[in-house]
């Protein structure tokens, strides 16, 4: 149901029973966006259905290209055959997308956006901005500052990825291979590392080296949006960016080992420390003497992204490494895409 | 039970009741080492205890200083404290001590080896020869092929550690997590990430950036044994290593994600392929496009150091990414101290 504008945003959640649909809802309902009517979308499946969103139900509808007339800001998360179906009828018929799929990242003419980084890249766009892959979102919101302070000329980074970055799926299937491995039973596997991929492996108990489809370069894609989102987002094609992702055994957050070298040698970990203690969206977790760094058991949930574990590398005085932790589905998914709305907003880029 | 020497080792195993010291005797099982008495030791709490080898029962004994009498080689596997009393005990009285603990790791009379990598340090042994941390020895394994064919000057490493490598009770607490928190139960922690440190968290769907104690460096010590260790097995310090440690919710089998670069500028990924490919100990698994890549679950329970998703830097012609998988209880331990034996014979440098 879409009301007429008056005083408040009409607002579309597409793939909104999903695991990141879910959460754009609970996103929305704690933010201060003025939402006057949320139109939630799905598959022909879930209509009928309802959600509560602002103390009120709303029926579930099938996406379609009518269903954008008279909404402000769509909130794509069905996957990428989805958006690039129905995000250009959404921008055609005046709403704004905000895209978390892949389907547009690259796209020269769409903004790739975390708004602790490059809120200003929001202006330049036609229609459809690019909520980037949830890996690179966490580590590049941790890494600005930095970059801004001292110059970052190389980025290595290893990561420890959660299941839910597969779906809703792919969490129950951690799940019921866990209860198979602690039964003695032999673990069932239908959907990871990729649904789409050939073979399927044990993840309960395990480390799997794929994320995404493999590329002709023998990288992941999941691999190469890290590494071509990153420079993209930092507008910097000179940064060295290289990247190894792996699945393991955690539902929610993501872990990141990362390492960087800055342009400065001069600089020591406190330093860096300093810097991100102040940082916009980012919480420091760095204190080894009491055993306080980020850890995905305790940064699932939260909106921030979580920085420990700040150490110079003993034979590289420009090396630094870092252990960056944050929730897949809310800094890496639901959230920033609220966030960019919210500095649409703010900017006077969508207006009611 | 200690034979009289005649045609054959009287070998014991101190710690025979741990995680490592169980193998190190399925290990010793399955050598060509002509053991013809073994020794059980642990503490006194199993003493009376017995167990099988070579089709007979052996009564598991109290380690004392005088266990060591008519020793030819003691496997050691019973914490560092063991160590540092008892070896120099053993060593005394004339038996040829491998030990699986940190205690003389760094000391300058003792070799530390990897056999694939630096046998020839076995003949300037004093009595003890140390057996390397389990994360160290599967890394320069997969790495000295390449050091010897194209020089290596760095080395960058982020871990998957499984929980093995802190004792069969940690094993049992992430067992006993996982189902807690399948069960919606809050899960117990008093043994991760290190036991003997003040605060203990929940290791089951969760990855913990700390294993072993936080150095004033604020490295963790597993991170220093890393660094020091390679470049002593190597005997290089002018390699630049750098490490993060990271503990998985996996049981057995550590994966690492190695950052390298070598000396040389003109080598691609199937150079080092190839070269691994023929490797002592270890095998090459490292096909993306059939999705073949080393995994816990699958090097678990085997001898070998498994290398794959070797890939060059897309920024950088002398960088590469290798993720290498191996059994932290095998490779890690118990059969590189039984594989040393193994060699100790062969170099003529134990006889009976």
């Amino acid at each position: 149901m879409v009301l007429l504008k008056s005083e408040g945003l009409n607002v579309a959640v597409v793939g909104v029973t999903g695991a990141v649909g879910t959460r754009m809802v609970q996103m929305l309902e704690g933010s201060p966006l003025p939402v006057k009517s949320l139109l939630p979308l799905a598959s022909a499946r879930s209509a009928g259905k309802s959600i509560t969103f602002g103390e009120k139900s709303w029926t579930i509808e099938e996406a379609k290209p009518e269903s954008f007339e008279h909404i402000d800001i769509a909130l794509f998360s069905a996957g990428g055959s989805v958006s690039k179906q129905l995000a250009p009828e959404a921008a055609k018929r005046g709403a704004i997308v905000v895209d978390n799929t892949s389907a547009f990242r690259m796209d020269p003419q769409v903004p790739l956006v975390v708004p602790e980084v490059n809120e200003k890249a929001l202006a330049q766009h036609h229609g459809i901005i690019a909520n980037p892959n949830c890996s690179t979102i966490q580590m590049v919101a941790a890494l600005e500052p930095i970059r801004q302070a001292y110059g970052l000329n190389r980025i290595i980074v290893s990561t420890y990825q959660a299941v839910s970055g597969a779906g809703a799926k792919a969490i129950a299937e951690l799940e019921e291979q866990s209860r198979q491995v602690l039964d003695g039973k032999k673990p069932e596997a239908a959907i990871m590392p990729v649904k789409g991929d050939k073979k399927h492996f044990q993840m309960a108990f395990n480390a799997i080296p794929q994320i995404d489809l493999f590329q002709p370069n023998d990288y992941t894609f999941e691999e190469m949006k890290m590494i071509n989102e990153t420079k993209k987002i930092m507008d910097d094609q000179e940064i060295k960016v290289s990247a190894t992702c792996v699945r393991v055994p955690v539902s929610i957050s993501h872990g990141e080992s990362v390492y960087i070298e800055i342009d400065q040698t001069d600089v020591s970990a406190s330093d860096l420390k300093k810097l991100l203690a102040d940082a916009p969206g980012v919480i420091l977790q760095d204190d080894p003497a009491h055993q306080i760094y980020p850890m995905p058991a305790s940064a699932s949930g939260k909106k921030e992204v979580f920085v420990g574990r700040i150490r110079r590398d003993p034979d590289v005085s420009n090396g630094f490494h870092l252990w960056i932790v944050s929730d897949n589905l809310l800094k890496g998914a639901a959230w920033n895409s609220v966030q960019i709305a919210e500095r649409l907003l703010k900017l006077g880029l969508v207006k009611f």
